[in-house]
């Protein structure tokens, strides 16, 4: 419990042997002390200032408490995970192809979808209108083809299809790294001893890279944050063996150079990172100082949130983001979940070409698009 | 437990005889089955359908655990008030001026502030530096004259100052509301025995009101929310028994009528809602159909934010709202917290008239206004 230990040494007073430094702050030096103001506080008499003061001091305490209940939480999370545990290892069987659900769950199963179906239809839900605006799109019609009649193993392209759908994640899929993502057969959760979690996704042989699990591992700062909450503190990932030339986070550039002397040509490569979800893998490290500080805090801010939209979105409720089910919820706690509310008109898109694989921004956009035609 | 019995009823399958209706939904009405989608899960093989279903039922499992564990959080939230409630009592007393902190407890909560000082001059913290822009205010040389070697009782204006400082309730405080909220002097919490809380006000004597209790109930629903959270059902006010021409809520607009045979004038009261802080007392009710829905839904919004925010916000930590520390971590924590991310530039406001005492829209901006200056 290093962490409660650090944060007692910060905060707690001394109670015993009051220095004569710290009596002397009283002295006339309160003017200064409160954090922000504008002088209010500073001018109040001098016997409120010393309650203020007082209640500074209990709400020093009261954090205290508030870090304990922050590690009970963390305790009943984790307690949880392995209650949720069976219920994961059987999606993950099912997917995977390993085993079938039993006649009787396909049943009940079956049965609340025409539940909400039925709820649906009564409160007249808009998103179910709207999806009948896109049912001749062509990911259908494709799925149509492969599908009729037909059986194949498991679920294909459960994860990629559920990832699609969460927008955090989505607007980092370019279309290169959907090939890939279709391989993605399980993502799996856990807690480390010290505070943080691990994030585990399992690929099945892929044309891609070697590893067939890559790991995203976020630590937590041992100093509770304000108000008692873990502040996330740094993240690693796994090195991805890239098969000779399928690198989906670079892209080669080609120049042809002159030579001034001989005027002959020559041909220079150079590699340039590119936008992929697979940089999640590659998050920046701790003291980074490379980037201007505004661009590596909205890096920061991004690899956290597709961390913690994973952690508590899209493993607890995968099924709902494979369907789209989760969507309606998310519409009604959160209103910015797309940007500024616009509508995405698909006449705000210009039509990419399908041989363009240099992965640069058009890509992610193109993927949002495709993302939303499968709602 | 009526919530987890009829969760169960919902969810839980018939194992031991599905019913002929529940397979014949299997045998060909799997199309339309799901909610949201666009013909994509439609189209799938059939087994590969069979396994969405039973992955569905896996998940109403799932969800009852997690109906569960938002039960624990809740019980734990219980506990921990217990724990928070004696630093709560102390700070209640030292408001009101019926005790004086400990000589040891000024001490060390002085040197905390200290602390704090040091870390923001070390991170060159930028709201340290926009709070000398507005030293000179009014407000603060008011407060000099009034504190200058004065001597008063408890923290005059507490919670007034604090609920300043937190927008979504500050937007909702009028110039004359400040006036009764001055005679604010705590505050509480407590948990229904059904899941919901309560909220109390405790006035001291006013010319406002006669009350010196005003409470704010919020009901959660039964049935637990999608991800097992609790959802607000309705709220409660207490009814206030406004002193003759005192209520705030209300306005009364006076109008000359002529009547049209004898060509006398006669003068009309009509009373109208008025923008107040104290509406909060009054809101919507659970089935309102008064209302066109967007309204509604606006209004109800507002309320629960502001009831969230106090029992999240500004109960645990009032202290750092009353000194202005909390907003450093509202800035970190919701980039949103001002809507649009605008600078607040004093040339956007119109002066307003101080004889305005109408509690219209006008008045709520530059409630806004003096929230920042106090900063």
């Amino acid at each position: 419990m290093t962490q409660e230990t650090n944060h007692q040494q910060n905060n707690q007073p001394n109670r015993t042997q009051p220095s004569p430094q710290l009596v002397s702050l009283l002295q006339g030096k309160l003017n200064t002390l409160v954090g922000k103001s504008s002088g209010y506080i500073e001018n109040l008499p001098e016997d409120v200032k010393r309650r203020i003061c007082g209640l500074n001091f209990y709400q020093s305490e009261h954090a205290k408490l508030e870090a304990k209940f922050q590690e009970e939480i963390l305790a009943l999370e984790k307690k949880y995970l392995k209650l949720y545990q069976p219920y994961y290892e059987k999606r993950a069987k099912v997917v995977r192809g390993e085993c079938e659900p039993a006649e009787e769950e396909i049943t009940a199963g079956a049965s609340l979808f025409e539940k909400e179906k039925e709820r649906q239809a009564q409160e007249g839900d808009p998103a179910t209108e709207k999806n009948k605006e896109v049912q001749g799109d062509p990911a259908a019609e494709k799925s149509k083809e492969e599908g009729a009649g037909g059986s194949c193993k498991g679920i294909p392209e459960f994860w990629l299809t559920a990832m699609k759908n969460l927008f955090t994640i989505s607007e980092n899929i370019t279309e290169r790294d959907e090939e890939a993502l279709k391989h993605l057969i399980d993502i799996r959760i856990s807690y480390l001893e010290n505070p943080g979690f691990q994030l585990e996704f399992e690929f099945e042989e892929n044309k891609f890279f070697s590893n067939t699990l890559l790991v995203k591992t976020y630590y937590y700062q041992d100093e509770p944050g304000y108000g008692g909450d873990y502040v996330y503190d740094h993240a690693e990932g796994t090195k991805i063996d890239w098969k000779e030339g399928m690198d989906l986070t670079i892209t080669v550039e080609t120049k042809r150079q002159k030579h001034k002397g001989t005027n002959k040509t020559r041909v220079v490569k150079t590699t340039v990172p590119a936008a992929s979800f697979f940089q999640f893998f590659n998050p920046p490290p701790p003291d980074c100082e490379e980037e201007d500080d505004d661009d590596l805090d909205q890096r920061l801010e991004t690899d956290y949130q597709i961390g913690e939209d994973i952690k508590e979105k899209l493993i607890p409720r995968a099924i709902d983001w494979y369907t789209g089910k989760a969507l309606e919820y998310e519409d009604m706690l959160d209103d910015d979940y797309f940007d500024e509310g616009d509508d995405y008109d698909e006449g705000d898109y210009d039509e990419i070409d399908d041989d363009d694989e240099d992965g640069d921004d058009e890509g992610v956009s193109k993927c949002l698009r495709t993302s939303l035609t499968i709602l």
